[in-house]
Formats: C-alpha cells, structure tokens, sequence
C-alpha cells in the first residue's frame, strides 16, 4: 500500500540525509521525496511517498520522530487530503503537431512554457492519475525529457 | 549564488540518502530537493537548489558523478532553463474575505483545490519569484500551512 508521509523538520543540514538514510537502511524504497521551505523558513517540510510492508513502516515512522530535527511526523493514510504532482514536459513537436499538442494541454488545465522549433514543453499539475493520463496521451508524439516533483499533500479544511 | 542542479540516477534504493549525505558531510545546506521518476521508470531525476561557496561545489559535482548509480549530473548555472516550484497554501478564510483571496488567486492563475467554513486551499505554480509573491499577497488573511515542492527545472528547446 501507498503511504505519503509529512514529515516537519528543521531546516538545519544533514537532517534530510539522516531521513532518507533511515527508510533505506530498512530497505525502503522511496517512490517520491519533495523538500521544501513553510510558513516559517526556520522549518521544512518533506513529503515522502513510500510502498512496502506496513509493521515496518511502523518502526521507521516511529524512529522519525525520535530523530532530534523532526517536529513532527504524519501518515496521511486515513485523512481528508489534497495531493499534488507538478511535472515539466518536453515533448518532440514540429508544426504540423503542435495544435493537436496545445489542444490536449488546454483540456488539462495544463500551461504551455516554451516552443521551440521541434520541440513544446508543457507544466502540468494534479493528482498522480491525472499526470499520468496527460504522459499516456503525448506519449505517441515522443518525449524527450519529462522532470517531476513528486507528490505533495494537504489536509483539506474542516467543513 | 544559488545553483540548480540536476541529478539523473537509477531508480535504487539508497541512492537519495549517499547524495544528500554527500552535500551535508561538506557543510553544504540544500535549500530544496525534489525527487520524481522519468520517462523511463527506472530512471529518476533528482533536482537539487543549494547556495555556497562555488569551488566547494565543484568537488561535491565530481564526487556525485563518481556515485555508482548516478548517471548524469548537470549544473544549470548557465543554461536557458524553465523552473517551477508548486505550493499547496491554506489561508484562513471565512465568508467574509472569501472572494478577496478568489479574485488573487485568479490574478496568479492560481487554482482553488478546497474550500472549508474557515478557510481556503490555493494550488500555485511559477518560478520562485511569483510564489514568493503570492505568499506576500495572502499573509495578511493567516497562513495556516504550506507545503512546497521545491523546485524544479528544464531546458528550453532549441529555438
């Protein structure tokens, strides 16, 4: 099963090696890992997306939050939330395609960056089934590079 | 000077944790990380924003290129590149100022993914610059939370 895990530190160095450190050393592969700074620049968040045995995920979860930078540490697993993927995509394009292109990127919601002469790169973002729906659908033009965050999440707001 | 740097590794597990280990055993703090697959599943790019001194960060790009399961490592100091970074923001917001941070985030092209009795998700996307400049324009409604991405960057095509 899939768990994506929040996990709040401090924005000192060495904290985030000593993290991903941790899932390996269990043998944990890590899907996806985003890093970023928060509301306090003190203090960041790391969204890691994992698979794999769930009584092991248990002890990395709790050696976490033993580790001296960790605030706090959440598996999403059973809350309300919003996830998001941001991906860049360069996707080969000369003029006779480039239409089509720009019609499969508008009915995704999804920005066009940059044209070039045989080439169009496109930013989409959504949860992970929509991204990957988009990357189906271009795929038949070629793709020469795709870069991808990895998923973040949110709770939504009580209601 | 602020350095974006791209790392293509194969998909192994162990990995993220040498290359961040690597960065924090030289006293070198990443600013942000974010770690997704490629168009090749066993492939993935890891892209690294970090700051300090540049000779320091010379050998830290050697020894990354020595790494066993690192591919290819590239500095995008001087290229022509795209970046963007996402961030999931929730603001507190009642019925009152609700279409105050609506008009915003429309003004951003930002996307509203959650509404709550007190308070409102954004989803925004863009270089650091019109992030950082989203947060600014909310922070007077109270952030409640934020999660980043990080950022992420690539090539434009050849014009």
């Amino acid at each position: 099963m899939k768990h994506t895990i929040s996990v709040q530190v401090e924005n000192k160095f060495g904290v985030l090696a000593r993290i991903s450190g941790l899932f390996s050393a269990r043998g944990y592969n890590i899907d996806s890992l985003a890093v970023g700074e928060t509301e306090d620049p003190d203090i960041s968040r790391i969204t890691i997306v994992v698979h794999g045995d769930e009584s092991v995920l248990e002890q990395v979860t709790k050696q976490l939050n033993k580790l001296p930078d960790v605030i706090k540490v959440k598996d999403f697993l059973k809350s309300n939330i919003v996830k998001r993927d941001l991906i860049l995509i360069k996707v080969f394009a000369d003029k006779k395609v480039r239409a089509e292109i720009v019609e499969i990127a508008a009915i995704f919601r999804a920005k066009i960056v940059d044209v070039a002469k045989e080439s169009i790169t496109i930013e989409v973002t959504g949860n992970e089934d929509k991204v990957v729906a988009f990357i189906d659908l271009v795929k038949p033009y070629k793709i020469k590079e795709i870069v991808r965050t990895g998923i973040i999440a949110i709770e939504r707001g009580e209601k």
